[in-house]
């Protein structure tokens, strides 16, 4: 720490970012990220011309971006605001829309920025628990004054709450923000963005991160009321004009546009997180009925702890969580029909291992 | 503006982005920037292998990226932070180091990003006025309570401060921070990247955008101690982990290591100014001695407004500014030969009809 950071940032907890070795190859099913590539019409986008003219700055405005993502929502250009990630954009909402000391709620489980942005920038953040089978019970914010986050699906769960609840709540107090972070949404099939126009207090994040397999690009958007967006655009030109360069908004662009394979992309996704669900059932697994492009599940025969240290020995990278109401469960995201198969076979083997040596043991201990 | 945005920032003024107009192809000397392309190593580095590993994330901590900048300026990784453009890294640094009413000085005539942030933020900024010849007095700044921020060379002015003068301050008093924004530094030969090491209150922020050809990717680094870069990235870590994605850091780390066509680039640019200069100089033009990748003159035969109106109708876009003291000059960036030569026909054209009226208006009042 140097001498010149200011007080309040003295004790903030350093952010862990997600396990990323390199020591070998590996199954990478531990972010919610995919091993497929982004849509051909990215390949296309990201031309010589494209690279020869980086010399001049990116429209800060982004509005061809902004204009070609509403398109697809069927709102305004004026409705859409573009970030550097889903991340940055949540960061913008919570720097236009909070000061320090301002109440923010969210689900004591749920996606881990929250806490950390809240923790540093001094929001007074209230974390309301879920239920015993981890659901989100909408009727506990019902009455909360104060400003809402949520994750719907919500991570690592893949639970999710149904549009009639999220707009009972959302309808209930005009001058109460209600965020929704929808990153896993197209595996859900279910979306708060109809209800934007009807609720000015409403303000839908989405990524490219997931359902694009565009991880590795960080390019997230809000759709919100065109007052919001004008907010978060004042904001983001007075922190950081130019944030998103010109390749980034040509990927987002192509990627944007490119709606049939957006469509195979996520349906694949569902087939085989089914699949993989009723897989690991067969071998005894209790799995949370995820509306994502991952599911969180454990094992009577082995701790997940365990499980995922030797999934990792196997080069398959899996996320547990420490939190002790999450330590039970091991979090997989779905990747390829192919890349499942190879998991369930690690699974297996490892549950046939782990069974041996019970054997093994039970009969030493005879 | 929502019902939603925080009091403080109530009263924001609008930014205003440099013109970018699409109506028909300019010769863009407005913002700096450059016609030419990047290094021929970024067209290699953005392959398709690496668009096709876009669904991963990219390195947060950005250590091979921060690597090859240390390499290339002989410090250590540790003493890196990369960020999406030097407005980032700038944001990233004030809001790491400056509270609300902390003090902070810098030159009334400045890059405007400093007082936006400012203003934006509620920092107590000081405007200290530069000379009459535009030059900024570092002896203003010696006894100055409270930290600093200078570009080196300015802007829009491109003079710039010698290193004993620049050490001086910064040597002055070790609890004062001196940020130096060095964002044309390549194009005046001098750097107070050597005092880093020295001089633990001595941040130095620059960026892809001039030298390398790089405006569109939005690539910014600062070189300053560990401690301060370790909070730079704590803050970065609790906004947005991943504020470079992969292919900007591919395109970086190619960029930066390709020091021949960099030293290549920057000296031909160095070369079109000093020539550039000479020429206007032959036709009356007062120009101030810039050390930047642009010029700041002005005709007797011509206002600059007016000017700067005519070029554009002849397809060239400089930048006038409206400030009382910044009305009488002209900005032109410095671009490749054949530019600067187009620019000078039209600019002789501009005043040779502006000669023809006024001797017409001479003869029609006889």
């Amino acid at each position: 720490m140097s001498i010149f950071l200011v007080d309040e940032y003295k004790n903030m907890e350093p952010y862990v970012p997600g396990e990323q070795p390199s020591d070998k190859l590996y199954i990478k099913l531990n972010a919610n990220e995919t091993s497929m590539p982004p849509s051909p019409k990215v390949f296309e986008a990201l031309s010589k011309k494209e690279i020869w003219n980086m010399g001049f700055y990116a429209d800060p405005n982004c509005k061809e971006f902004r204009q070609a993502v509403a398109d697809v929502y069927g709102v305004t250009e004026e409705e859409v605001f573009v970030g550097n990630g889903a991340d940055e954009v949540l960061s913008f909402i919570l720097m236009s829309f909070f000061r320090r000391g301002m109440k923010i709620y969210f689900p004591d489980i749920t996606y881990g920025f929250y806490r950390t942005y809240a923790k540093t920038y001094g929001l007074d953040m209230e974390e309301i628990p879920v239920k015993e089978d981890y659901s989100v019970d909408l009727k506990d914010y019902m009455d909360l004054k104060g400003d809402i986050i949520l994750a719907n699906p919500n991570n690592p769960t893949g639970l999710s709450n149904t549009m009639e609840d999220i707009e009972a709540l959302v309808a209930k107090d005009p001058e109460r923000m209600v965020i929704i972070d929808e990153a896993y949404a197209d595996y859900s099939g279910e979306t708060a963005l109809p209800l934007v126009q009807k609720y000015p207090n409403l303000v839908v994040v989405r990524t490219f991160s997931k359902s694009r397999n565009m991880a590795g690009m960080h390019i997230g958007f809000a759709i919100a009321s065109k007052e919001i967006v004008e907010d978060l655009n004042k904001i983001k030109f007075s922190f950081n004009p130019f944030n998103l360069n010109g390749l980034t908004m040509a990927a987002g662009i192509a990627a944007v546009k490119d709606t049939y394979y957006f469509d195979k992309c996520v349906k694949s996704i569902i087939e085989n997180r089914e699949n993989f669900k009723a897989e690991l059932e067969k071998i005894g697994f209790e799995v949370i009925p995820s509306k994502a492009n991952f599911v969180f599940c454990k094992s009577k025969e082995i701790d997940s702890k365990t499980l995922c240290v030797k999934l990792k020995e196997e080069g398959i990278l899996t996320r547990h969580f420490a939190d002790e109401r999450l330590k039970d469960y091991l979090r997989i995201t779905i990747g390829t029909e192919y890349e499942m198969m190879v998991v369930l076979i690690a699974i297996k083997e490892i549950l046939a291992e782990a069974s041996e040596e019970k054997e093994l043991g039970i009969k030493k201990a005879i």
